[in-house]
């Protein structure tokens, strides 16, 4: 019955194989076999689901605990000194499966990585009236 | 004296205004005012340090708790349904400003947005070594 879960709940399993750097008890850790660059690592919530907000507040924050601990120890392993995380949710951000996870992409000057940053200037009235309805 | 501290230090203090959406014991967050899509938001943790893993683990934790609360207030503000939550560490990482933050980008179909995705495939034997490497 393993066709309705995802390629991750099947590698936090070991019905496939990985490279794993980490687990704890709410989360767990491997290397991106497609990695953007050396060290590329995933980590993902034991707990299949989607998007990061349908986490519950512990497993959000074991998410983060883990990738903090984690980015040191492989910017050393690979000799790195700067790093992106990104999250991706739901299709139109570029999320293919559908199972929370966090890359820790290292970078290095010139590498050619990164967000495309087409960044816009923002009326205040249009911010002011943006963060009233996001607070609300 | 506030030459010495991040200009998101001096936003929390209240010397610099913001488009605030939330703040709480460990972190604040704010409309980005030059926005990659509407509702473009900054997560941020009240103490000053510049990388994710110079957090402590509950400042680190709590990054991710404000994020996964705001997400999904911040998408139905905007009508988007995807997100990219993205963190700079380190100026070949992309980082301008060395306080640690959290982006929150809402996303849709075609806006030209995202991760430059060129990834490479890595030999299973290079991939074990840097495995073990950073378990060690």
């Amino acid at each position: 019955m393993s066709a309705s879960v995802s390629i991750f709940t099947r590698i936090i399993r070991g019905e496939i194989p990985c490279h794993r750097v980490h687990e704890d008890a709410l989360t767990f850790a491997f290397l991106d076999i497609a990695p953007l660059a050396p060290g590329h690592t995933l980590v993902i919530p034991r707990r299949e689901v989607a998007l990061l907000h349908e986490l519950t507040a512990d497993e959000a924050a074991a998410l983060a605990r883990t990738a903090a601990l984690l980015a040191p120890r492989i910017l050393a392993a690979v000799g790195a000194t700067a790093y992106n995380l990104l999250q991706n949710n739901g299709s139109a951000a570029g999320q293919v499966v559908p199972h929370v996870h966090v890359h820790i992409i290292p970078r290095r000057e010139g590498d050619g990585l990164g967000y495309r940053w087409n960044a816009r200037s923002a009326a205040p009235e249009e911010l002011a009236a943006l963060a009233t309805k996001i607070r609300a």
